[in-house]
């Protein structure tokens, strides 16, 4: 019978994840479902929520810190963007009222940034937790994904930061356009991978272009589809790297995920001469959630 | 009853047009379907076209001209590409056999280029009756669409050309992406995409970040539709512009299309201090089906 100290909640769009933790920041447990936020009205979170972690609970009240996209507008209760500069969790956490007493919810609030317009949520709690794991770094973290971010950091705060839609990209563009019929399969062509990386940071102008030769390069010439797999990652990656150029030149980088994505990122990086410190993101995730914890401990 | 000297006929993915021609180039009549190539097998095309031209059908047999993705390897008959440089509809057709002994069918090939790798279909045809149109016309052809193309022309030959993926991308990122939360509604804010055309032009490399700026616009800001429309729109033209600049920059433009994405196309290239001429794509279609046609009778 797990009983533990808190519980630790990563709530994405697709996915919900939660975390039993005991002292010192161990997990006894953990579970897993597909009750994203993007399939729930906001009267379904707490049923979702106890369908999970019910096993765990006993007659005791105990404590539940959540981030991501939970706290969206169309989440459970919408918890507001904190605005950068800022500690990456310093705002209050927003709190959560629920029917079932055991529970006390607080959702971890996103960040939000003015000028260039810019949004994270769930984010700035692996930065939090890197910059908890690698206590005073200072530099670049970033954060591989759908939405990739690179956040600039400095004397524990999020000083700017910048999203990129390389991810989603990536999928409409394998998955739903012309580019599919090239795509089948498994495999990886790193050289590819690499070569496309270089034109796009050279002429990062041509990606349009760039994307209809992948098909183009099928017709004609039979180009494999792990190449071509490889090919569209390393001209949206490149052309990222070409858009982030202020972030990475010359500063200490943090890579968070130990996943393919988060190795082709370190491979397009070496290339231009930076090594990229890696952290793992669950272990990311499970100590910004920690931190923000901590903080709700002390502030409570 | 309308008996056309010959039929022309435009078949692309996922429609089928077909004009009834008469003497001196006239229309007798016209009909579409939804009889697109890509919902058919090859078994299945002489039939699609006999249920949409049949009324025009007499006891004499009638030479039938088409055009578009009828002739790519998953079409009717696999029509092969024409290397550049050569005439847009130099080649001889690709003859079809018939059940029907009335029909005398013929495909016009597409276009290919070796380095770097390009296809077209269907926008030959366009190209040779641009040119059918304005006879004498040496410069660059510009045929905005699902894979735009930019064609250089020149002594009656395509020179090169280039496509881009930027009516794609802009179709799956409005419909598809984060973004499609942005996009509900109609209009159009010309201002906001003259705007986004020139950031693209100045910074082509930003293109994955402006497009989720627009999402965060939206969340932070209260970004309207139409303006977010439109801002995707200029961000994506403006990044084909960057690349297509050896294309446009000091030679005389010609855009195919009267619709709305032509019209952007055509501000958007105003802007850079470049008058397009324009020519309307059915009648360009139609000029080019007949060329081919005219050079059918003349071979045979």
């Amino acid at each position: 019978m797990i009983r533990p100290d808190w519980i630790a909640v990563d709530w994405g769009t697709t996915h919900l994840r939660a975390w039993a933790m005991g002292p010192g920041g161990t997990v006894l447990d953990e579970a897993m479902s597909d009750d994203g936020m993007g399939g729930l009205q906001p009267s379904q979170f707490e049923a979702a929520l106890l369908a999970l972690v019910g096993p765990w609970l006993g007659p005791q009240g105990v404590d539940v810190v959540a981030c991501g996209m939970v706290g969206s507008r169309q989440g459970w209760v919408e918890a507001r963007y904190a605005a950068v500069p800022c500690a990456p969790v310093g705002e209050a956490l927003t709190p959560v009222p629920t029917r079932d007493p055991r529970l006390t919810v607080r959702i971890i609030p996103g960040l939000k940034q003015d000028r260039p317009a810019d949004v994270m949520r769930g984010e700035e709690t692996q930065i939090a937790g890197a910059l908890s794991l690698h206590p005073g770094f200072d530099g670049v973290i970033v954060l591989p994904g759908t939405h990739s971010k690179w956040a600039q950091v400095s004397a524990g705060e999020v000083v700017s930061f910048r999203s990129f839609l390389t991810g989603e990209l990536f999928g409409l563009l394998s998955d739903h356009s012309v580019l599919r019929h090239s795509m089948g399969g498994d495999g990886w062509d790193a050289g590819a991978f690499a070569e496309a990386v270089q034109e796009s940071l050279s002429r990062p102008e041509a990606l349009a272009a760039r994307l209809f030769a992948i098909r183009a390069e099928g017709l004609l010439n039979g180009l494999p589809p792990a190449a071509a797999r490889a090919r569209l990652s390393g001209l949206l990656i490149g052309a990222e790297l070409a858009a982030a150029k202020p972030y990475w030149l010359g500063m200490p980088v943090a890579l968070l995920g130990a996943d393919g994505l988060a190795d082709a990122y370190a491979a397009a990086l070496a290339a231009q001469g930076v090594t990229a410190m890696r952290i793992e993101a669950g272990a990311a995730t499970r100590a910004g959630l920690a931190a923000a914890h901590a903080r709700m401990k002390e502030t409570t």
